[in-house]
């Protein structure tokens, strides 16, 4: 395993035993989510592509796995005052549902330009909904205040080590179920905007798996995280950049999730908006998904050349599925 | 279980144990579907819906469990000689795979008016593809004719006791997954043309949760099996007959499906074009799947009241998703 000899292992980082502890918590409660193959695709392709189809888990994205991880171990007077998330939408939902199904009041703080299918799920979850500007307000600061008014935990959307464990298990079934298949995988690509996904399944990979090479994908205009990987420290992208990722949007890599990413991930690779448009129509064509754009970034560098596939096994995973359906069919158009 | 004392078992009828067989036959090769799940929808319905999302099986349809479980029983002198099938698409494309994977040769007689990605994919699996006019050729006959003049061994779309059993793997692991939920089936709801998929299932379904209404699904204007239920007798619709359900135009049940149809169903159910995009576009919005139009028939009578869904747990199979681009749009934009 590649260690950074400048770094400790921070206390509150989570390691291997927690994605399996993780795997455990959630077990029976989220979906063991299909790993997918396409003959015509890998012959289009030039190599053998299996996509984790995590769009098909509850809530429509792989973040019910971390929200699970975390909420079901409240204790009861936890519980009993609720909780408090920021998201883009995805964290969102998965919060809400775990929330509902375990009792726990839950607000949510969200962008006011969050897809509107991301927002009417949360509510219709349970959950109460309060707006912020993405260009002008603080999210963190607004639901840190909101948590203690109202005595809630804080549950964040990845800078938290359950969280973090909870994303891995995704990491860990890939793994798993590529062995079934008799496939020996020579890269992973997760798609990362805090890097909760990407840290937890680096986790599980390189244990599991520890010839594979593991990578960060990420929008061409927030890619914090192969910025920060190059510089060795956390380094956020300017200001005001934009992306059709809405689930990726992400200024700066987690402090947690990268003392993680800097040891354990090969690189980050990016893609561009019409990549990924591309991506989507593919994940249609041959894969009969809805993938977002975000959840699309991975197999968006998969297929631009980004990363050359030709002659390898790669797993890519496709982590949400939460799209307007304007936006899903404007993707159906694409070239 | 209900019997029809007029009707004595037919020779080649498949039983229960065929479909064990078949189960063991595909283990590996075909895709074991997840059964998915959104609270949401079920809060919406007012019952618990189980998807069974067969357009996730590999070439897009259930047909591949049929298509792999015939083929792969072939001996070598029969792969050599080659196989012809007609097909309105998906049964080409499984028996195309089926074929490749298998290094036989394929002959696939097709309606001109197929989706242009049911063609386009059949002839990327190496096929060669034949035409003909659904309203002036006997498709039968022209596959009969090209099998004897080739040697090679004819795969019919549903009547045949080994696609029959393959296509009923799709029922029993139906069953165990949602025993695995903890689900007690009230009914199963199954997209029905010729009957393969239909029959199939209920011979898996009648044994292993004997309590379970069982009905198929059938386009309004294709109500064959209705029809045929009510006069407990095979009866076609009136010709020349319209729909989007491309892969349900069958005017007659098939003599060995509605053997065991007539038999085993509770009864069969209808849904209209408008019904089935809804059903489209709730597939999309809730399971993010992409469903072709025959292959939403079921929910399309799971959501239209034609059965009705309140308090009840329910298990429907979305039967495949190979739908052309411009279609699924025009389904996301249904009110």
């Amino acid at each position: 395993m590649p260690t950074s000899p400048k770094l400790k292992k921070r206390p509150n980082a989570p390691t291997y035993d927690d994605v399996v502890s993780a795997a455990k918590q959630i077990s029976g409660h989220a979906v063991r989510t299909p790993l997918l193959e396409s003959p015509l695709f890998n012959e289009k392709l030039g190599g053998r592509l299996l996509i984790k189809a995590e769009c098909l888990q509850r809530s429509g994205a792989f973040k019910f796995r971390g929200a699970y991880n975390r909420l079901s171990r409240l204790d009861d007077a936890q519980r009993k005052s609720g909780v408090v998330a920021f998201s883009s939408g995805n964290h969102a939902q998965g919060v809400a549902l775990v929330s509902q199904m375990l009792g726990v009041p839950a607000v949510i703080v969200m962008p006011k330009d969050a897809p509107e299918i991301k927002v009417s799920n949360t509510r219709a979850y349970g959950a109460e909904v309060i707006f912020y500007d993405r260009d002008t307000d603080d999210r963190e600061k607004i639901g840190a205040s909101l948590a203690s008014d109202r005595g809630a935990t804080l549950v964040p959307s990845f800078d938290d080590p359950f969280i973090i464990a909870g994303q891995g298990t995704a990491g860990l079934e890939l793994a798993d179920q590529a062995k079934e298949l008799g496939a020996k995988l020579d890269a992973v690509i997760i798609p990362c905007g805090g890097g909760g996904l990407t840290s937890g399944c680096a986790l599980a990979l390189r244990k599991v798996t520890p010839d594979t090479e593991i990578y960060a994908a990420e929008p061409e205009t927030f890619d914090d995280t192969a910025r920060s990987l190059a510089a060795d420290e956390r380094v956020s992208v300017k200001p005001d950049q934009k992306t059709i990722c809405d689930a990726l949007m992400m200024p700066t890599p987690g402090e947690i999730t990268f003392s993680i990413n800097r040891k354990l991930l090969t690189g980050a690779l990016t893609a561009t908006d019409d990549d990924v448009l591309r991506a989507m129509k593919a994940a249609f064509n041959y894969f009969k998904l809805a993938v977002e754009p975000g959840g699309a970034i991975a197999l968006a560098v998969a297929m631009s050349g980004a990363f050359d596939i030709r002659g390898k096994t790669v797993g890519v995973i496709c982590s949400g599925g939460n799209v307007d359906a304007q936006v899903f069919a404007a993707a159906l158009n694409v070239e």
